[in-house]
C-alpha cells in the first residue's frame, strides 16, 4: 500500500488549481530562468555527460506529501535536471535533425496549456478545429502545395504529433481503401504489400508492424548512388508481387531521407502508383519546410499525385515539438479508416457533416490546441522571416560542405541537397567512430552518424534556430583538430 | 505557386528565434491575458456559440509576409478565438470527463517548450527519460499500484499522449506475444480474438481497427444492471471462441467506464486471463486518479493480475493534457513489439541495455519532456493537496446525486461510484435531449449525455479544478428551472 492518508493534513481545504498571485510570481522566476538558460546555452556541453541512473538516483523515491516551494523546484532544475539535458536548442547542436523552439512558439504553448481545451470534436472547441484548418491551409499556400490538400476541396490537413503517427494513419487508410473497409471490420488477413526505399525512415517499419502488414511486406526498394529510389526497381517489385498473387497497396516516397536528405522522384513514382491504384504517401518530415523557398520547390514536382503528405514544422520551422502537418487528398478515405462514434460523442454539428472532427483524422481521441503555435510563429516571424532563416541555414551548410571538399583529409559522402552534410575522415570506420565520440565528448558540438554504402558516415545538420557562422566555423575547427589529435595519439 | 519571394524583403537577416527582450514583454502581456481569462471564466458561456465556419472565415486566407506585432495577435485572440472556445477550465464545465489544467502544470509546459529537448532515446536527453521513470514510480507508489509496474523490476511506466494510444500499444504487444512476433514480421493473418465490455471506451474499437484485429473480433461482453462486465459471460465467450478454433489473446477491463464510471471485477477477470494466457489491459483513464485515496482503492484489487494499466493525470489530477500514464508488468513484451533501430539511432547507452529508450514504448519516435508537468504538479500541490481536491469533487458529486434522488421529477440512472452522476428527467428521451440542449445553450453549464439501457441519460461530472459548491448548486438550479420552463412551453 502507498503512504497512508494523514487525517490531519488531509483535512486541508482543496487547493486552488489556478491562483493568479503565485502564478505571476512563479512565472516571473521561471522567465528569468529561461532567459538565463538561453544565455548559457552556447557555452554548455551539448551532449549530456550524465551516466545511466544519475538523475533517477538524485530524485527522491516518493512524491512529497506536502506542497513544496517553487524555489526548491527551480533549484533542483539547476542541480539535477540541467546536467542531464542534451541541449537541442544549443547553436552547437548539429545532430539528427533539429527540433526548433522559438519565443512565439513557447508563448503559444503556454497559452495552449492555460486554455486547456480539447479539440477532439468541432463542438468541444470550434476555434481549436477551425484555426487548425486555416493554419494548414496557410502552410499549403505558403509551400505551394497542390490544391487537393486544401480544406475547400475533398482533402485537407491536420496536425499530428509526429511523422510516425502520420505514416501509420496513411498506411491504415490505404489498407482500408484496398480492402474496402474489411480489415477494420473483420480483421486483416494478409496479402497486401507496401513499398518504400532502403533509405526510408524507421517509422515506416513501425507503421507496418502496428497495422499488421508486417515488416517483410514492406519492400525496401534499391536506391541509386545518390540514395534516391529507383522507379524501375519499384515497378519491378510491384510486378513481381502481383505475379506472385500479392497486392501492392501503398508506397511511401521520401523527400529528404533521414540519412542524407535524398529525395525520391515523385513524378515517376506517382505515375506508377496512379496507374496501379496504389496509395502514395510522401514523407517530407524534414525537407518539407524548404517548400517555403521558391528556389527549392523542384523536388516537390509531382506531389499532386500523392494521396497523403507530411512535413514537420517542429523540425525546421521554429515551431515547438509536437507539430507535424499531415495532408490528405481525400479526407473521406482517412475518416472512413479512423472513425468510431460512441453515443457519448454524438452531437448535431458532427451528425450534419458541416464540420471536421479531427479525432477521426488521428490515433488518439484527445487533442491539444496545437494550431496556436503555428499561428504565433507564422505571424510572429512572417513568411519573410522564416524564409530568411532557412536560407541562412542552407548557406551555412553549403559553406561547411565546401570546407570538407577542400580538405584532403575529409570527403563528402552524399550530395548536399539542403542543410545536411554527410562526410567522413579518410580513414577507417573505427577512426570515424572515435572522431565522433571525441568531438561529442568534448562538448563543443554534437553530431550524429548514419550508414551510407556500408560506411560509418558523420552527419552535420545546420538547422538549429540560433546557429550562425561562428558555430559552424567552430564545429569545423573542433573536427579537424580532434582528427589531428587522434592521429597523434 | 505560393507567394513569390520578394527580393527586397527576403534580403533581411535571419530572425532571432529566441530574443530575451521581446520574449519578456510579450510573456508579460500574455500573463495578463491568462489571468484575465481565468477571472472571466466563471461568467463565460461554457459551450461555444460559434456556428461552423465562423472562426475559419474570420481569419485571413493567407499567412502574413511580414512579422506582425504581438498586440495584434492578442487582439485576435480576444475577438476571433475566445468566442470559439468551449471552456474546459470553466468551473461550470460538467461534460464528458474533465481535462484539468493548473498553474504549476502551465509553468511546466512553458519550461518543456523552452528546453525543447527530445526524449526519444535516453541519450537524446537522459533527464527526460529518468525524470519520467521516477515520476511514474512516484505515482505507482502514491496510488499503491502493484510492485510489478515499478521500473526496478521487469516492468515500468511511460507517458503516452492518451489512453487511446496506450490501448493500441497494449493490444499490439499482446498480439506479438500471442504470435511470437510473427505478426510484426510476416503480417497478421487473423484468428485472434479480444474482449472488453459493452461499456468500454471507443478507443478499444479504434485500437482493434488500427492493429488489424478487426472490430468484429473485439467481443463486447454483457454487463450487469450496474454496467459491470459479467465474468461468466467473458468466460463463456472465450470458451466459444476456442471451440470454434479462434484464439483469445487480449482482454481490456475498465475501471470507471466513460458512460457511468462502472468498474469491472478485476480479480475474476484477471484469474481468467492468467489461466488462459491472455493479456489483461486495465483502462482506468478517469478513475485511476482515485487510487490516490486509500478509501477508494477497493476497485483496484486484482490489478496485480494485469499485464498493462493506464490512467490519465490529464483528466483529474491537475496535469495538463497530454499526460497519460501507461504501465506494463513486462517491459520486454512491449519493447519487443515496438522497437525498430536504424543505424542513425544506434548508440552505446542503448546497445548495452543500461537505459530505457522510451521511443520503444510508444507509437511516435519523437517525444517532449512531459514528465516536468508531473514533477511540478506533484511538488506544487503535494499528495495532500491532490487528495483534498479529489475528495472535494467526490463530496460535491454525492451532494448533487442526493438532490437528484430527492426530486420526484428526476432519477439516477447508474450508481454514483465516484464523481459522475448519470440521471434523467422522468420523461421521454426527446424531453431529456431538449433539456440538455437548452441548458447548454443557456451557457451557465455544459453537460453531456450517454445511452444507458437504451435511454438518453444526462451526465454531470464534477472534476473541473475550480468547481465548488456554488457551481454545482447553480447547475442543479438551472436544470430544474429549465425543465419547468420546457414543461410550460
Amino acid at each position: 500500500m502507498g503512504p497512508a492518508a494523514s487525517p490531519l493534513s488531509d483535512s486541508l481545504p482543496p487547493p486552488r488549481a489556478f491562483d493568479a498571485t503565485p502564478f505571476r510570481v512563479q512565472l516571473a522566476a521561471l522567465t528569468d530562468w529561461i532567459v538565463s538558460y538561453y544565455h548559457q546555452l552556447p557555452h554548455l556541453p551539448v551532449l549530456s555527460r550524465s551516466r545511466p541512473g544519475d538523475i533517477f538516483n538524485a530524485l527522491p523515491a516518493t512524491a512529497p506529501e506536502l506542497p513544496e516551494p517553487f524555489d526548491a523546484l527551480l533549484a533542483d532544475l539547476d542541480d539535477i535536471i540541467l546536467p542531464g539535458l542534451t541541449h537541442w536548442q544549443s547553436p552547437n547542436f548539429f545532430a539528427y535533425f533539429p527540433a526548433n523552439a522559438s519565443g512565439p512558439s513557447m508563448l503559444a504553448d503556454l497559452l495552449t496549456a492555460a486554455l486547456g481545451v480539447q479539440g477532439m470534436l468541432w463542438q468541444t472547441s470550434p476555434a481549436c478545429t477551425e484555426l487548425e484548418t486555416r493554419m494548414l491551409d496557410w502552410l499549403a499556400e505558403a509551400c505551394a502545395l497542390p490544391a487537393v490538400f486544401r480544406a475547400d476541396g475533398a482533402g485537407g490537413g491536420v496536425l499530428q504529433d509526429s511523422a510516425s503517427s502520420a505514416a501509420l494513419c496513411a498506411l491504415v487508410a490505404a489498407r482500408e481503401r484496398a480492402t474496402g473497409g474489411a480489415s477494420n471490420e473483420q480483421g486483416y488477413t494478409g496479402g497486401l504489400v507496401a513499398y518504400t526505399s532502403s533509405q526510408a525512415h524507421s517509422s515506416l517499419d513501425k507503421a507496418a508492424m502496428l497495422a499488421g502488414i508486417g515488416r517483410a511486406n514492406l519492400r525496401k526498394i534499391d536506391v541509386d548512388e545518390n540514395f534516391v529510389l529507383l522507379p524501375d526497381a519499384l515497378a519491378a517489385a510491384m510486378a513481381a508481387d502481383r505475379a506472385a498473387g500479392r497486392r501492392p497497396f501503398f508506397v511511401c516516397a521520401t523527400l529528404g531521407t533521414t540519412s542524407s536528405l535524398a529525395s525520391d522522384p515523385l513524378e515517376a513514382i506517382g505515375t506508377l502508383c496512379r496507374s496501379a491504384g496504389v496509395w502514395l504517401h510522401v514523407d517530407a518530415a524534414m525537407a518539407g519546410s524548404a517548400a517555403l523557398l521558391p528556389e527549392e520547390r523542384g523536388r516537390f514536382a509531382g506531389l499532386e499525385l500523392a494521396d497523403s503528405y507530411c512535413f514537420n514544422p517542429h523540425k525546421w520551422l521554429l515551431t515547438n515539438f509536437d507539430c507535424s502537418c499531415f495532408y490528405v487528398a481525400c479526407r473521406r478515405d482517412l475518416i472512413a479508416a479512423l472513425s468510431v462514434t460512441p453515443e457519448y460523442l454524438n452531437n448535431d454539428a458532427s451528425t450534419t457533416g458541416a464540420v471536421f472532427d479531427y479525432r477521426d483524422w488521428q490515433v488518439p481521441l484527445g487533442r491539444r490546441f496545437r494550431a496556436l503555435k503555428l499561428w504565433f510563429v507564422l505571424r510572429g516571424f512572417g513568411l519573410v522571416g522564416l524564409r530568411a532563416l532557412l536560407r541562412h541555414h542552407l548557406m551555412l551548410a553549403a559553406r561547411f560542405a565546401e570546407w570538407v571538399e577542400a580538405d584532403p583529409n575529409f570527403q563528402l559522402m552524399a550530395p548536399v541537397t539542403l542543410n545536411l552534410v554527410c562526410f567522413r575522415y579518410r580513414a577507417s570506420d573505427d577512426f570515424n567512430r572515435r572522431l565522433q565520440a571525441a568531438v561529442n565528448a568534448d562538448g563543443g558540438l554534437f553530431i550524429s552518424h548514419t550508414a551510407l554504402a556500408g560506411q560509418h558516415v558523420l552527419r552535420l545538420c545546420v538547422g538549429q534556430a540560433a546557429t550562425t557562422d561562428v558555430h559552424v566555423e567552430q564545429a569545423w575547427s573542433i573536427l579537424r583538430q580532434t582528427a589531428v589529435r587522434l592521429n597523434q595519439a
